[in-house]
């Protein structure tokens, strides 16, 4: 079984050496956090995620979760691992102080939960959620609901869910029917089936906060007729602890493709006590407030899955004996040589390599937008960050995920047979990684999000100030003779992309079919291209750290090797998007829906 | 759950206005054979594999394989529906008329195959193994053997396997272990291991015929020291019936990512009695006699799962409401409108359709060539028959498992999150195609085949062939206005292909590795044009019949608008494989073994 290794060195290099992270501290209002601190973050984060949570990823996905009678049991070892991070505080790092946080950025979280998701996904979801309630709840709760939740929910003494989905209603949210009924001293009786729930129930924790969307009798149809409401599995007693059940029942767990060890709830809301957060209406725009953070961090479960099968295949690269090398014996004396000298195989454990650094990459520039559109110390960057960050979430979260299941899906090719059985651990990957294009909206709701709201709603704005960024770093590097080629191959890409959505808006405006048309291949695109912005400029820090003589050149040298790989045959594959995107929406519209199949 | 139709009428297509299957078998040996006996195979076909084949499917694979001490017991109704196939002889269709076959063509049996691996995979490896078991015998088989195991092997009475893996020994055969010493009476005794041996044990039948590569003593080291034994579970008695147990142990079963319905057995050969086929030292050649037959099916295999998981797609696609068409609700009474009417969820319906219909057509044409290849009347009509055939077949399987795997896996996506769900079947497809990629040679070893021994090692009198056919067809169609774009643009990217071959030639004869480093790309390359070639061919004939006023327009348009849709958004995947191919091999192997995680 692979184990995980977090790579640490890696992140270094991106946080330091790339992003100057102590700098970006600074100016977002986090003097105190020094390069320093940010590694004693990441060092003991990795000791944790390595030894109390990556042990529990196959053994969890083996045994699974089970119901019986309302009760949720998750996989062996799971309590004490909680119970443990609980102890150690990991759910409390970007936290207010004043309800017991540590008050740190919440990019760093995020690096934290990088490796909190590869070393177990299905386990890390049990506390991930509650991040996205926390965060709904500094942003949004009453001084009471903070004063009674926050502190349980920071020091994960009680765990969060987001509740969205009905049977009818999945990315279509804003037909939900879960009722939401006055009953006086500020709190509603709410009735409905939700469905999906990650954690909806278990036995981690003392408590349960469900974050639930539902209509006030009044409500208007529609997304503006959603209310939040929260929810607790026990109500609080006077002294704040989990005191009479409410009516909230957990039906059943799915059995499901993969994240075996998280368990999937229906829960049904039975006159449940539920109590207002944010304006009555408005419920939909307080969730969206965790949204962001959310969709990096799902895209980081991509990437996890990615780094995993990345790690696991080089192992066995290195180790399986298969047919001789091209130019002859490497191991004369064994029957054959190591398979990672087949240029093939190298063909697939690159693309992991350039999926997951790259990814990696565009996650912590995405994360670190999050500290500057709420901190940082000047108004204008404020609002620059915040866009930058608006129109990097849904390509971050689309191509991490997408990119990401080709990666952990070629570990099982690397093994050949050996990848399809269970025991290898390597079809867990691509299985846990297959939800990541699913959940936390769909890659056709990032693509719409993207080209819709993000490009067009922006009448390409966000999209010409990414270009200049683009260009600037074409400035910068196309002196660099170790990536000048790169250099001009991400300008002409750029130029290539500014001018397809232009031609997608012309067409949008006579059609607004073309937009759906258009979306997921521009996702793509745009992935493509953004995985090139990172990869030419950490292709660029690493040419100059060679030029200045810097150690570790291996490492250096395997940045710009990874680079030029990533230009020479994965950054391509923008062609054929482009291409998919101006052939127009005519060829998806004129098939009659009942002449699909004849 | 979905279920599965047979698409009786789409085979009819390519069978009778497609490619004359009447004529062909007229020319190739089988004159009896007319369009109504095709017809009347495919029709109770399509009824067996419907109605008894295909309700096995998910419950074999909610339900498993189980091994006891050294037993193997199938899934609940696998004995019920393997009588029941037996009992209809649908094993005995291409076999010698000598020993109980029916002697009809290959192809027919293939296009049978096509069915029954796609009610039920599981199921089908049952007796699909058995076929190759019969070919080999056939045609290398002593008069003694083929007395003996043939009839039984085409009754189904027993069913038959292929040993080739051990532990150490995966796509690289040449370095197998197993051995065989002579025992006088022309026997051997077979000492080893074999994995990944499918129905190596289990309950369907009263004997199991295993033939097994094994080395003799005076074997050389490498492929060209192996043999191929039959070795029965039982050794026949005098009366030809199963007798005295045999030293083969099944010591144990995988557990899978998929096709959970067929046993995947470890097998100790222990002292165990086997018989030589073939020559001594010829074994692998005489395995290789069934090799073109079994990666059309295993092809068919991939094609399957992109055609189940097309139908379930559509099916869902039509019932499941999600948000307003973008002209507006076409369900106004409805709270939202069938998810078929956006344009993002019809190109994944749309490259299911042009994916399963394209790769259907692409297997046919190679399963003729199987017909052509044994039996045309013409010496020179089968020469090329089985050129044509040797090109077509790394096509054939390595993108009717890519294509066919992108297809199963986009149903996943149809459904959302319920395509994650267990329930809803979409991720057995995905799950069941994913073992295509790799079994019956690896697509990097197709890949290698294709570029390697049949483009270079042909001097790429192979391709240029296809690519004559190829601007026949363009020459044909360049006048139908209905295709004649797709015409003109086919004949653009084969042009490109006959290129990029030369200078992948070119690039070869300087490095082994540029081979290598160019096979996969060029195989999906090879795949996209071989597809293009059969959408423009069937997109002329929909087009013809038209233009003839046939009945069943609906069905001629749809087949030209499914043209259209695959060359304007999956022909120009090309110029993303071309990109990478053009790269060359240094990319590849720029980075040291040791550097790949650092």
């Amino acid at each position: 079984m692979p184990e995980y290794k977090a790579p640490l060195r890696d992140m270094r290099f991106l946080l330091h050496e790339v992003f100057d992270i102590a700098d970006h501290y600074r100016r977002t209002g986090y003097p105190e956090v020094g390069a320093e601190d940010v590694d004693a973050v990441l060092s003991e984060g990795a000791k944790f995620c390595e030894e109390v949570i990556a042990p529990l990823n196959a053994s969890g996905d083996a045994e699974g979760c089970h119901w019986e009678g309302g009760k949720v049991t998750t996989p062996k070892g799971y309590r004490e691992a909680y119970a443990a991070y609980r102890e150690a505080q990991w759910g409390s790092i970007s936290s207010d102080p004043e309800y017991g946080g540590q008050g740190l950025p919440q990019s760093l979280e995020l690096f934290f939960n990088e490796m909190a998701v590869t070393a177990s996904t299905s386990f890390r979801l049990a506390s991930g959620l509650s991040m996205g309630a926390v965060h709904v709840l500094e942003q949004h709760g009453t001084d009471a609901q903070k004063r009674t939740y926050l502190p349980k929910l920071i020091s994960s003494e009680w765990t969060g869910t987001m509740c969205l989905t009905e049977p009818h209603a999945g990315s279509d949210v804003g037909i939900l029917t879960t009722s939401a009924t006055p009953d006086g001293d500020d709190a509603y009786r709410i009735q409905g089936t939700k469905i999906f729930i990650t954690y909806g129930e278990h036995d981690l924790a003392d408590n349960i906060v469900h974050l639930v969307l539902a209509r006030l009798p009044d409500a208007a149809r529609g997304a503006k007729g959603i209310s939040l409401f929260l929810v607790p599995k026990f109500l609080p007693g006077p002294d704040g602890s989990p005191g009479e059940p409410n009516g909230v029942h957990c039906a059943s767990i799915e059995h499901k493709l993969g994240i075996h060890g998280s368990p999937t709830c229906v829960l049904n809301f039975d006159n449940a006590k539920g109590f207002l957060v944010g304006p009555p209406h408005g419920g939909l725009r307080c969730m969206f407030t965790m949204m962001n953070y959310a969709r990096i961090d799902v895209g980081m479960h991509g990437l996890g899955q990615a780094e995993r099968a990345f790690q696991g295949s080089v192992a066995y690269a290195r180790e399986r004996l298969q047919f001789r090398a091209p130019d002859g014996p490497v191991l004369p004396d064994k029957r054959a040589d190591p398979i990672i000298v087949h240029p093939d195989v190298r063909r697939m454990l690159l693309t992991q390599k350039a999926v997951s650094e790259g990814c990696r990459a565009l996650s912590y520039l995405a994360a670190m937008q999050l500290d500057v559109e709420h901190r940082h110390e000047d108004a204008d960057a404020r609002q620059a960050g915040g866009e930058l960050l608006a129109f990097l979430i849904p390509i971050t979260k689309g191509m991490l995920t997408e990119a990401g299941f080709e990666a952990a899906n070629s570990g099982i090719q690397v093994f050949g047979g050996y990848g399809y059985i269970r025991e290898t651990g390597m079809d867990q990957y691509m299985r846990d990684c297959r939800i990541t294009s699913i959940y936390e909206g769909t890659n056709a709701i990032q693509a719409n999000d993207l080209l819709g709201r993000k490009v067009l709603g922006s009448d390409g704005a966000l999209l010409r100030r990414f270009g200049a960024l683009i260009d600037e770093l074409c400035d910068a590097t196309q002196g660099n003779s170790q990536v000048a080629p790169l250099s001009k191959q991400l300008r002409a890409v750029n130029a290539d992309w500014q001018a397809l959505a232009l031609r997608i808006g012309g067409r949008v405006a006579d059609s607004k079919a073309e937009l759906g048309a258009a979306a997921f291949d521009f996702l793509m695109y745009s992935g493509y291209t953004a995985l090139g912005y990172l990869w030419l400029r950490m292709g660029h820090v690493a040419a100059t750290r060679l030029a200045e003589g810097a150690a570790d050149r291996a490492f250096y040298e395997a940045k710009i090797k990874t680079a030029r790989f990533y230009f020479a045959r994965l950054l391509p594959r923008t062609a054929a998007h482009s291409a998919a995107i101006d052939s127009g929406a005519d060829n998806l519209l004129a098939l009659a829906e009942s002449d699909f199949i004849l």
